[in-house]
């Protein structure tokens, strides 16, 4: 039987999701069906599902309720109607840091994914307009304005890559792809050599590669097994050659690649 | 003064990241200074970490730290380490959750933001792909597979959605911009037509239209204050007049743009 998780939130919940699933994770065993209700942003919407959870609680298996409201009431109100099953962030935390700081929280709703910060925001979106106009194939090269500029061979995972530092950390990022002709040489890319030091490599599992470039154009030359595996090793000794940092994409996500390429930028 | 923050974690920190800003926000008087440190992978790194903390706790103004580690022996030298300024996720919640869900965690890293849901996974990179190709003037058109067409008058916000969609919820998000020749007439494109039921649309004030295209080509027809306003106006009425859900998004994020199109999904 599965168990039913609530997400309330006055606002996305997109930080009492993500606390929610990492949480969950740790019970592999079980099987979790998770409701979210974002945008609760009156009395009338909690109350209503207030009630709807009150119903389910009577159950074998009462449901679970992960929350994230600023305001002190709604939070009581959930409180008395979940019991030990709210799991509430900022009522969790938020008395601590009162007390360490010596000041009183202020309830201000959706500061964390709404657009407060103007300057960072448009700089994500300027970013996000930087890596769409320099993806791959891209005829527009203004390296010199990239924050970093991600090479490796076709589908090593450089344009979500991409996509995901301009939207989450406003980095303006472009990416290179590397091509027969690059891979045949030993110098890095004409174009490419000027900003060496803004350079991050991306590889990946030759034979991982192949099956993503099999989905694309199935039985190519592009895709076969030998030029997968021809690409990669050129693009390694390349990368050895020129000492360019290297993250392999193989065996993580879009996210830990960020991660590893943000630590790096800072190095 | 302004208070460091550290984020540690034996993942990408994401998770425990957005906690601390969500929680810090609500103190908007204070500056806080926030260092990550992701991939705390060995008892080696955390240990230097620790030592490095346990020698600021001597300062005026002791460190905050907020972390997100699955190991309990690493959290135990954190708490050690940090006392009540240790703020752990885990720690805080996962002793009562085994309580309900009468079963220990099992410590597994990087569940969250890892790709060990291997589908889901590829969806999001197959919906990103669906995405670039569909985006604003696109030529390849396979409307039939996306899950959501958002239409909307260039620079309303459609293209960083369609991405954030596709990046996040798996979504194969498809936009199309309404230009002046669908503006003109009463009718839906025509293109559009047989998916009524997969548009969204996007608006945004005819003033803040304004000041992005400025940005973008100043002085040009396509930013003066009279095209933007003369567009939004027919784009308002196209979708009055066919029943489209509308999204205002001029004073919310990409982040808000994209919950409140999921909950539309959902509908």
């Amino acid at each position: 039987m599965s168990i039913r998780v609530f997400i309330l939130s006055d606002h996305t919940g997109i930080t009492a999701g993500s606390i929610a699933r990492a949480l969950l994770a740790q019970f592999p065993q079980q099987r979790f069906e998770l409701e979210e209700h974002p945008f609760l942003n009156s009395r009338e919407k909690v109350q209503a599902l207030a009630e709807q959870i009150r119903q389910l609680n009577a159950m074998a298996q009462p449901p679970l309720v992960f929350s994230s409201f600023v305001d002190g009431d709604v939070r009581a109100l959930l409180k008395e109607t979940c019991g030990d099953r709210l799991f509430d962030i900022f009522e969790a935390f938020t008395p601590t840091l009162e007390h360490l700081i010596g000041e009183a929280a202020s309830p201000v709703t959706g500061q964390l994914h709404g657009i407060q910060n103007r300057g960072l925001y448009s700089a994500r979106i300027k970013a996000l307009d930087y890596a769409m106009l320099h993806d791959d194939g891209s005829i527009t090269r203004n390296y010199a304005k990239a924050d970093v500029i991600l090479i490796g061979v076709s589908r090593s995972g450089k344009t979500p890559t991409c996509l995901y530092l301009a939207l989450h950390n406003g980095l303006s990022a472009a990416n290179y792809p590397l091509i027969d002709e690059d891979l045949n040489g030993t110098d890095l890319p004409e174009i490419l050599q000027q900003f060496k030091s803004k350079l991050v490599a991306l590889t990946i599992d030759p034979k991982q590669l192949h099956r993503i470039r099999e989905q694309r154009r199935p039985g190519s030359r592009y895709a076969s097994p030998e030029q997968c595996e021809w690409e990669v090793h050129q693009a390694e000794n390349l990368f050895r050659r020129h000492h360019i940092p290297v993250i392999n994409t193989t065996a993580i996500s879009i996210e830990e690649i960020a991660v590893h390429i943000t630590a790096e930028i800072m190095r």
